[in-house]
């Protein structure tokens, strides 16, 4: 037993980053929108921070009609070009658009020499191919008998109207399902005639978290205890990612009782395991989960968090297995289970946009493997940070990945890539950047 | 009455940027923590994207004590530094240490030539000054009397062992009041030994969008209406800044009903109005908060977004007034009203990280204001775009202020110079990068 834990430790084989993450990726896409119901409609109240399921295009065009873009007086350009300040044009005001009126759909057309006064976003009258902007008037000033308007210069004809359309025409593509709905997108869908979104369900996933040694957060500690931060990290990490915390569980290294939860767990899209996944005589996880013969127990060629297990439960659902040092958790995460859960949801973009940042202080990598460094900006200010983002190392250890203290500074991840040892000061490293 | 208005047009003063967002901030921060009781304690599980209001140190150290960093054994190294694979040293298994248990620190300490068997996360004995890695002996092979590991090298003395209070120690600063709580922050706190934190009370806002013109979303558009999409959008950004959104209210253009309003809503720590806030006849936000003598109406050297208001309602409640058109929302809400709401929260960092990126197709600025231009980042693709980011404007027509369909494709916004009159192909921008 002992001899066979040494020898995987020699002889197993790194497998490349970036490998592992295309083996999970294809297997949760192929259980994307199969072995679920995901689409839901919701209102566009409820959809900023939903994913689309269906992409969505204009039903009504955008602006729906020709309006108004200033205040002032819808008219017909070539009665009032000639007009300068000194020898201002008068034209009658025949009728006043305020937005939201329809008055301006029924009326008769403008006649020569006739006005409209107009509000922005007010229909623009027929016959009206331009508007002057209020400030290029007198304002029209009531006279005994009609209102009249002095316009005192012209713009250039058809300006200050917002064509029908000019923003979106029916059918025209607005959002492609796959994308994550923010407010300026339910703005666009609303503009665009929806009302209710299709979108795809929150995947629902379990989170749990063994070792005898942890203690909920808060309470006494007994001797060689420890607080569990791992499954607060995960189930935020979860919920950050746009999914459904539907358990959150600790457990001590018990095979029975990891067994009996397996039995009695809630339906979820997933399972997220952290601790015991790697040769230790009290690695349960791997120990039960290795049993059903569909979960693969690798070592990654990444640092921290090397050892990793994925692969399906007995009625299908995807699971992970993660180590169990938050340093580790928290990299795992970011690298192999958020693209998932993403991929999960059809995201189109599974990986976050990485910025380039210099480093300022400097620290080793092992060659061999891609390195994850949690990191920290330096000082970036108010405002600053442009060309001046420097990162340190976030962790005073480096890169223990037990040092769950230092993830508190960190705004981000490194990635030093596998042929590098040492990461010098004033050297350019891509960071991913997290919220 | 028109040619007053028309005189404001001509005479007022543009107001830059930088001295309206101080302004607005250092009217918000005095009244951060003084006109309500913002504290509240929540649980670590309900800490994640709350805003820390007090600052927090450890209260345990961590690790709490001296554990094994490796799955082997805690040995005392002088015992067995000679041990080469050929001429390995044997010492006695005397104990079993599992991570959790306290048996470590109830036994005796490791005398000469003895071992203890140790998880990774298990106290180390006393006595023991190394672990050995399980890969550096035969694992332990029991005999026939004792237990007996046969160790084939030694790492440096002292090596796997990580030490109590190597990441925290008590009373170590952890996280800063003012900083807003994710995942890692959340867990590091219970690594640190709290079970709770003291978090800022979400600020509670009204939403209210002003125009006769407005529509419920999807419902069908009667002649001269047009969906309002602009509470959804308001609603949706001020949650996302952590907020509580406790109205979202439409109105026509009507003086009674805002007055009606004014008087019954609920209490709010800030009210944002869009629409109604410029010098048409129907700007009846203007003509209302105007006459209260609290609320400036400004014209701020921004485009799109010029007229501003912001001020104080009857009973002290701070008030933002945005023009109503849906880009020029979005605007004023990443660089004024965003700000302000964090700043609200205590918060340390009111701006957002900027980058810079490479301009794909130019536009025109208006010179003596700045620009805030909606912008896409042209594909970039999975992992891709660190070198390669690139914008080109959002919106089809580009800066109007009426787009809101091209809203949808907006990732950010760039950020362009007052003295800049044209943005060309290639130039370098600052963007603002919005989730």
């Amino acid at each position: 037993m002992a001899s066979t834990r040494a020898a995987f430790h020699e002889t197993a084989t790194l497998i490349p980053v970036a490998q592992h993450l295309e083996r999970v990726l294809a297997e949760v896409r192929a259980d994307a929108g199969v072995r679920v119901d995901r689409v839901e409609s919701v209102r566009l109240a409820d959809a900023a921070g939903r994913v689309l399921a269906t992409s969505v295009a204009a039903v009504v065009p955008s602006p729906p009609f020709d309006n108004s873009a200033m205040d002032g007086f819808a008219v017909r350009w070539a009665d009032a070009a000639s007009a300068t300040p000194e020898a201002p044009v008068a034209l009658r005001v025949v009728a006043d658009h305020a937005a939201g009126s329809a008055d301006a759909h029924h009326a008769r057309p403008l006649g020569p020499g006739e006005a409209a006064r107009i509000m922005t976003g007010a229909p623009v009258p027929a016959g009206a191919d331009t508007v002057v902007p209020v400030e290029r008037t007198d304002g029209g000033q009531p006279t005994s008998a009609t209102p009249v308007v002095q316009v005192f210069s012209m713009p250039d004809r058809g300006r200050h109207i917002r064509r029908a359309g000019e923003d979106l025409r029916v059918g025209d593509l607005l959002l492609e399902a796959g994308r994550l709905l923010g407010p300026r997108q339910v703005a666009a869908a609303a503009t665009a005639g929806h009302g209710t979104l299709e979108v795809v369900r929150r995947p629902r996933v379990s989170v749990v978290a063994t070792g005898s040694e942890l203690t909920e957060p808060g309470e006494a500690l007994h001797p060689g205890r420890i607080p569990d931060s791992n499954s607060l990290l995960l189930a935020s990490l979860v919920r950050e990612t746009g999914c459904e915390v539907v358990e959150v569980v600790r457990m001590p290294d018990d095979e029975s009782l990891l067994l009996a939860w397996l039995d009695e767990r809630e339906p979820a899209d997933a399972v997220v395991f952290t601790g015991g996944v790697s040769v230790g005589a009290y690695d349960v996880v791997r120990r039960v989960l290795a049993d059903l013969g569909t979960v693969d127990f690798v070592r990654v060629a990444m640092q921290p968090g090397s050892p990793q297990a994925f692969g399906r439960l007995a009625d299908g659902t995807p699971v992970f297995g993660l180590p169990g040092n938050p340093v580790a958790v928290a990299v795992s995460f970011e690298v192999f289970v958020r693209p998932a859960l993403l991929a999960l949801q059809g995201r189109s973009d599974v990986q976050r946009r990485r910025l380039r940042a210099t480093v300022e202080t400097g620290w080793d990598s092992p060659a061999g493997r891609l390195q994850v460094m949690p990191v920290a900006f330096v000082e970036p200010g108010e405002g600053a940070g442009v060309d001046g983002d420097a990162v340190r190392p976030a962790t005073r250890g480096g890169t223990g990945s037990h040092l769950s203290g230092g993830l508190a500074a960190a705004s981000g991840f490194a990635i030093v890539p596998e042929h590098v040892s040492r990461v010098e000061a004033g050297d350019v490293v891509e960071v991913l950047v997290t919220p």
